[in-house]
């Protein structure tokens, strides 16, 4: 791995805008579906993905998804159905309520917080058809109590004939009712716009390839979007009371999911910095995607020896890592001073894929230095809220001067004859 | 004012992606600020707004600052005082914790809450600067913490010779310690990217033209942005007991902010939809912007005629409105049924514009009937959030096993030995 002294590190935050090709085409889909509608949507379905569909076959039965369960083996069952009941209590407790403050003249002020009512989750087709993702998008959005949550994958996963069973399953599990097959920027559009088959939803999420991506980017406006995930990320902080095994180990399991992924480890401790590397050399060898993850390792690995502790936390302040692992003496100690870490994993036994698979708390994290100013998916994500004002008669007589001032100064006098009126008409 | 059955009244939503050419002009500016920084900063602004600037006037300075105390009134000084409290206030209940769930096998799981570090507000220079969207933009950021605000807008204001001493005052008042003269794409693109005056921020809000619009759009990823303003909406739903004074007071208020404006009445009474509309003329003839008022008014209101409460509620709902007032016999009963709303305004008093200045909710709405999905300003869009996970050995030991099978059925062999090396190197 790259050897580096904390300061020479510098940042590259690119954010991907497609080509100026790949957006036009991606205008042209979204363009068709949201005026032709389903026509254009089984067109480009065709086209890309090289399926001939007609409307009534869009949507999965629940015949497929009964199939799906006999193709599925009972451990990853076990351990879905189990790693389900523990995002849902995670993301329970993320649940907020609606408040009303009351004043003593009658005026009440409030926050009303309510669900969204149709979600869309995108499953992209390919090598990041994960069924653990699928749970992560989809439990948050019905704990916050969306009613209707779809779900839309292309219909052939990675080649094979079908939606994969694990995807069906996963999105069963989660609590799915309504499925379709349907991929690309054409199913972003279709989740936007609406179509005959397809009701238009609220806010469409998940992940997906570059078109899809830029289709999101378009409709947003019209529909909610989460955020754009960029290639994952792993930074570790770590002393020399840690375990360099450990640290590859969690290093690699970063660095396998593809090329672009990034596996840091920033420490005070050369010795720990050596062994980490010659650790991460000695287990790549052995691993079934040794070729992803040395690329991986090799283009965007590596190795920052900090001066201090302080200069490794303002690194890591500056990368803002999608994951980030402590393994300090007194890691606890750390954690007010990490400003901008999508997931935070403290202490040996926290290796990064108990939060991606397991614990609860959500494995959508904000990547690509996002961190800065997003959070992982969350059910805040599918609330939304309203305001409320009720004033009072009194609250009114009190302040209308004071409110006609501000309107008549912004040159808004219907503004303020909209509180005049009313003095005038009730002053007693 | 056109009257129309309910069920007639159709929606169109478009979503402003401006023209080919715009979009175009404002990658340009935005690429040319990101690479050359300050000289495309002050090449664009000598450009756009016919002001010759270097690098070091391009702050305002405390003496400017100090100057425009001097040139604003005493009544509005005090206004908006006054107003900042209301505002502070109401945004300071949204205020939440970090939190974290420790379980009886010590395993820790939680959510960390932390303040954006730096936060760009943009302030048009047109004809839409106004004092009481500086405080509604900047207080909620200031409440949730964020250490640095900085403002931007045009040099001059709408064809003045210098920043509006309004907007100055109001942007101090709110607490706002750095400011720059600039605006357009490149204002947005300084406050995304940085340049050496400017250093850049984590997310910019506030509205502004396409071209701004288009800008937030495009540097969307590297900095968050807040949604994309459309033009002032509001509905009235009322009942044959409401004053028809001040429904046509209230409309209008909404129809005088720009020709786009929508202002419509929901009504089960035909009375009631004729007195407004007799009323609506009449309060327009004396208005000092009855020019725009009457476009808005001919061009998007309307009277729509429902058959019942549950169809009124229904429009409402597809509608999605800015704003919402609620003026019938029992108005609280309908609270829980109006799902898409802003801000919802109950009872004769809360006219419109008691929360666009005063009340202490926020007057940056949802508009375009993205009240489906998004929410007023509040604190927690400028807030971001952290997992933490801490696992004990003991859930490792526990969950171990079924991690990995989720791990290794996905393919990646890597996450499942992060795991596994940990429990055979630490098994008793």
């Amino acid at each position: 791995m790259r050897m580096l002294r904390a300061e020479e590190f510098g940042l590259t935050r690119e954010v991907e805008y497609g080509t100026p090709e790949q957006n036009e085409a991606v205008r042209q889909i979204v363009e068709a579906v949201r005026t032709e509608g389903d026509s254009a949507l089984l067109r480009y379905t065709e086209q890309h993905d090289r399926m001939k569909l007609d409307a009534a076959s869009l949507r999965v039965t629940d015949a497929e998804i009964q199939a799906a369960y006999e193709k599925v083996d009972d451990a990853f069952l076990t351990a879905i159905r189990e790693a389900a009941v523990n995002i849902r209590k995670f993301h329970e407790k993320q649940l907020r309520q609606s408040w009303v403050d009351v004043q003593p003249d009658g005026t009440m002020l409030g926050q009303l917080l309510r669900p969204l009512k149709r979600v869309g989750v995108y499953v992209p087709g390919g090598k990041a058809a994960y069924p653990s993702s699928v749970l992560m998008n989809v439990i948050p959005a019905q704990v916050a109590g969306v009613p209707e949550i779809v779900m839309v994958t292309p219909p052939a996963t990675g080649g094979k004939s079908g939606i994969d069973p694990y995807i069906l399953v996963a999105a069963a599990e989660a609590g799915v009712k309504e499925m379709y097959r349907v991929g690309g920027a054409q199913a972003v559009a279709a989740l936007a716009y609406g179509t005959v088959s397809i009701p238009p939803v609220d806010k469409i999420c998940g992940p997906g390839n570059i078109y899809v991506a830029l289709a999101k980017r378009l409709v947003f406006g019209a529909v909610d979007i989460d955020s754009i995930a960029g290639p994952s990320e792993i930074v570790v902080l770590a002393d020399e009371t840690a375990n360099p095994s450990y640290i590859a180990a969690d290093l690699l399991s970063q660095a396998e999911h593809d090329e672009m992924a990034s596996a840091i480890l920033v420490t005070t401790s050369t010795k720990l910095a050596e062994a980490v590397s010659a650790e991460v050399q000695r287990q790549l060898a052995t691993l079934p995607r040794e070729t992803i993850a040395r690329q991986s390792i090799d283009n965007y690995g590596a190795v920052l020896i900090a001066q201090s502790t302080a200069e490794a936390i303002a690194v890591i302040n500056r990368m803002a890592p999608e994951h980030l692992e402590i393994m300090v003496a007194e890691p606890m100690a750390m954690l007010g001073r990490i400003e901008n870490a999508g997931a935070i994993f403290v202490g040996p036994y926290s290796s990064e894929p108990v939060g991606d698979y397991f614990a609860g708390p959500n494995h959508i994290l904000p990547t690509n230095g996002t961190a800065r100013f997003s959070s992982p998916v969350n059910v805040d994500d599918f609330v939304k809220k309203s305001s409320l004002i009720y004033y009072s008669k009194e609250a009114l007589f009190s302040n209308g001067d004071k409110i006609m001032t501000l309107a008549r100064h912004e040159g808004l006098e219907a503004h303020a004859r909209a509180i005049e009126i009313r003095l005038e008409q009730e002053r007693e």
